[in-house]
């Protein structure tokens, strides 16, 4: 098949100028230009739409983000091992470490934390300094007892975290394990955030009831 | 004390522009004003500079959805039952639920773990058209074994939801219990997210050593 911008657009659910907008971005090749002002796209090009659709759109990446995660999609027959950790690293950006008091005290917090499960990981991995700032927040505000639950939410990340490697480990060609980690890392917190919030709402339906 | 707005961007490393923003869209109180153009600032508008910078910058509220949230923590001695639900919901706004058949699969997948889970919530709670929005693109990216886990996420979900009540439980004070509903819920998010990926990171590097 070989269709219009019109029908990707139908197809992917995403407005034209969106489509071009990726087009100029680098985030989606060009159409096969078949006469002036017009091209032609495969089903490789809906099923890359959906795809930068699915990484912008619900799991909240910045183009750049975006385009780095692709870039490395993209490489011919990568090395497995490495490219699944650019990846991951390439959906974070590198941010730096809260360095005040409570960024300090919150970073003990993580590494006691990482201490009593046995987890290692890089320093510099993005999300040490997100977690970090979230916690130095509570700190912040005064609402230390939000950190009793720490232990309970590592738990539960290391769970999600097992069953997912589990399933990637499970696939059998390369591109599509890439594909899946990147895809089940971004939507799978969308998902896990929301059955969070849904779990709470049934918890508190039975706390106060009516 | 009563200090000047360079003061309190000091204490909660917030830029005085923005501080300024935030009072220009309402959701921080105007200082005491004592000459022409001098305004002086309390330790309340410190603790709120914190707290809208917490819901706004770390958790990603809209400023809209963080005015909702502030409006309904601001009602003098509010009934908990009634806040604490309403606090949830401005959290997130309402979405409507995707419509094509992906999504309609989505949504029976959804209604399908609520209902094994014994799950009680609002069909018209936002993190419904989410969590079916999220599951409907893996439908359309063909990569449904990412759906094996869900299981999995939902009881993960269920005992991090079961912590955070018994901790809200345990706080003697409204106001306290709303505070910390509100930042529990978005800052929770931001360490769960961030303790999965370095939950993946420690288990990746266990599958590739090296």
């Amino acid at each position: 098949m070989a269709v219009r911008i019109a029908e990707l657009s139908r197809r992917t659910g995403v407005p034209v100028p969106r489509i071009k907008y990726y087009i100029r971005e680098g985030l989606v090749d060009h159409g096969e230009r078949t006469q002036l002002n017009q091209a032609e796209y495969e089903e490789r090009h809906v099923r890359r739409v959906r795809l930068v659709r699915a990484l912008v759109t619900i799991g909240g990446l910045s183009v750049a983000e975006t385009r780095d995660v692709l870039t490395r999609l993209d490489r011919p027959s990568p090395p497995l091992d490495s490219v699944l950790g650019e990846v991951m690293a390439a959906i974070g950006r590198p941010k730096s470490i809260r360095d005040d008091a409570h960024g300090r005290a919150a970073y003990d917090v993580l590494e006691g934390l990482a201490e009593r499960r046995g987890w290692r990981f890089h320093p510099e991995n993005p999300s040490v300094a997100s977690v970090v700032e979230a916690i130095a927040v509570m700190y912040d505000l005064g609402l230390e007892h939000l950190l009793d639950r720490l232990d309970v939410y590592a738990e539960s990340a290391e769970r999600v975290a097992a069953a997912d490697l589990e399933m990637i480990g499970r696939l059998a060609e390369s591109d599509a394990i890439l594909e899946s980690a990147v895809v089940g890392t971004v939507l799978g917190e969308v998902v896990l955030d929301g059955l969070r919030r849904l779990a709470h709402a049934d918890a508190s339906g039975r706390m106060f009831p009516g």
